[in-house]
């Protein structure tokens, strides 16, 4: 069997400036620009391999060793955008194979948990979209198959570069000029940390696509989120990226995630996805940046409790004191840092922080809190070789 | 020794539009106009005794048994209006005793914890002035005298009427138009009933006061709120009130409470009031009311965890037979239901509701909540011959 194959990477990212509201639900073109921050793959990362073949008889996918649907519209959209795309230059080089009226088998893996919420269909998609992409050769850049992962899910478009991201609203009906541009690369702000807070809850609220629909159509407070403070923060935030400004984009950070959050509360019925454990992160962090009378620490939330802290590498020895020695039982930090290391900030809080902090260290932290995941500003979609179908039968390895 | 005593009792107040945001906070001027509901006193009052005595030699404040500073600017503003309108009636007419120039021992008791956040002090500074106003046999009316109380507390102005009240906001620098009014008497909509579900927290977040100012001076949202939302909510929950329609009424205090939180998370740092007991109760009432596939009941947050739930009698038994076998080892029922009454809740909610709320009964409720009390639409302040001041030595009894 004739069988063509490609395998790529795709990241996680996590906004900075959220994503929150559709203008038309169909193409997921957003009320808003947005701004994130991809993660390095080391940690959260999608591996795609795509195969093609004239023998497939009908299109597959494996997500996490179980075989899913391809069915739903959103994935459709997406193949049919990539083999019009692939028809394009079948048409324009009659000596290329005949690729976009082949069927295709996908598979898919997380080196994460799906279910933790941590943004798995961002990845997902950016990973799909550029993994057919390699395997049909296209030419088109990686702002053009942007828009091709965004109609699967939104922010995926995101996940096509790495570093620091805007996805562009754009103003066409058609979603043509509603696309992903890099603001800054990981190697200009190399030194921007992370650590994502996986905090338990009892249950999922609504689910982003349904919650963002609700936020549209009944908060009182979302135009003037949406017409007023979102454009202007845009702006002060790929700023602040550029200039290497932390101050502000902590301020920048922590305001958006409050603001989005505020509206989900103004919807009807409204919306929590924040919970009582992520507000004590958030207490904590603001107590932390009063304490050093500037910002070390920005927090932001997604359609979830989880907490997602950015930090500079500089004041890693300062902030991570703070929470080791609450959640030093729960999961995660010997993936990044030795015995020494972490003993080093349990001696930092006893002997520096613990007499200043009685009432806002809260013991009770770590019973919310199932694992943690240090991490880091991080590249876009990497190619592999690494490949997850077998080329002899086209079938998962 | 010749002394003066006078007795009142006054209400707790509740409100279903919020009084959030000072335009001037030294005379307590309100960014918006809001709206309440006044208690019963049967079950939520303070009782204020004020007597005045050429022999005294310093005003004195004893609150539920202890004496307590009456230093407190916003205290000595009421009482030096209060003086200065007895004054006025000493200059007219001279046979009147210069009670304006003797010192006041006032005694306050409530007939409810003061620590359970259920804002006494709306009750106790209505109480105050109106227990004064008596002493001194003032000819001013209620709205007039819930300008002096309003430099109190704000909220509570809105205690110096029974039924349903709004607080005007007014316009002027100086005040005089900031009052309160009576959009509804009790007797206009008896029917209304409420529960309180006091929600126990760990730690109270900021102030009321402090709250606010941070909100009017970081919230993006604020501006929003005040100058479209609530001008609008404010006509149309009046006319919801006269007209009695409580499916229009419970809607808009349940958007406005949201709101109000809304604008809290949007703050900088955010403020958190409603925990996640409360996001409990708020999921439990949309999921009631859109079982009945009407508003059955209102829930309604102030600047605190705890849950006030308005209702008409009608309902009872549809809404208590949620409430009741999740609730029914808290502290509070038998005040008002008898024992057969809340059996006959139990039979219901087993009969009726229980195999259609398996998800949203949460048996874990109870824990989050410390008692309950149930109430209802309640008067204005009364006179009272109870008093708590011994007439010969002019100290607490």
């Amino acid at each position: 069997m004739s069988i063509h194959v490609a395998s790529i990477t795709a990241p996680v990212n996590i906004a900075t400036l959220k994503y929150w509201g559709k203008r038309d639900a169909d193409l997921n073109l957003p009320t808003n620009s947005s701004i994130s921050v991809t993660l390095s793959q080391d940690d959260l990362r999608t591996l795609t391999s795509a195969a093609c073949s004239a023998q497939f008889t009908e299109d597959k996918l494996w997500l996490n060793g179980e075989e899913e649907s391809l069915g739903s519209k959103r994935t459709q959209d997406c193949l049919a955008d990539l083999r019009q795309m692939r028809q394009q230059m079948e048409q324009a080089d009659s000596a290329l194979e005949p690729m976009s009226q082949w069927k295709l088998h996908i598979v898919s893996e997380n080196n994460f948990p799906t279910a933790a919420g941590l943004a798995s269909s961002a990845a997902g998609f950016a990973a799909l979209v550029t993994a057919i992409a390699k395997l049909y050769s296209l030419p088109q850049d990686m702002s053009e198959l942007s828009m091709v992962a965004r109609k699967g899910s939104g922010s995926a478009c995101r996940s096509l570069f790495g570093g620091f991201v805007a996805w562009e609203m754009g103003q066409l009906a058609d979603g043509t000029d509603s696309k992903a541009v890099q603001v800054a690369s990981r190697e200009q702000w190399p030194e921007m940390k992370a650590v994502i807070l996986v905090v338990s809850d009892e249950k999922k609220d609504t689910s982003s696509t349904q919650g963002m629909q609700l936020t549209v159509r009944t908060s009182d407070l979302f135009q003037e989120r949406i017409k007023t403070v979102v454009p202007q923060r845009f702006d002060e935030m790929k700023r602040a990226i550029v200039a290497r400004d932390f101050e502000m984009f902590a301020e920048l950070t922590m305001k958006d995630s409050n603001s989005f959050h505020a509206t989900c509360l103004d919807s009807y019925p409204p919306i929590f996805y924040i919970n009582d454990t992520s507000k004590k992160v958030i207490r904590l962090c603001h107590a932390i940046n009063a304490y050093f009378n500037r910002n070390v620490v920005a927090y932001t939330f997604d359609a979830g409790p989880n907490a997602v802290m950015y930090y500079l590498q500089e004041n890693e020895s300062k902030l991570l004191p703070f929470f080791y020695p609450l959640l030093s039982t729960v999961e995660g930090w010997g993936t990044k840092f030795t015995a020494e290391t972490l003993q080093g900030f349990e001696n930092t809080f006893n002997t520096q922080y613990k007499a200043d902090f009685p009432a806002m260290l809260d013991p009770k932290l770590a019973e919310g809190i199932s694992r943690i995941i240090p991490t880091q500003v991080g590249t876009g979609p990497q190619e592999t070789n690494e490949c997850l179908i077998d080329p002899a039968t086209g079938l998962p390895k």
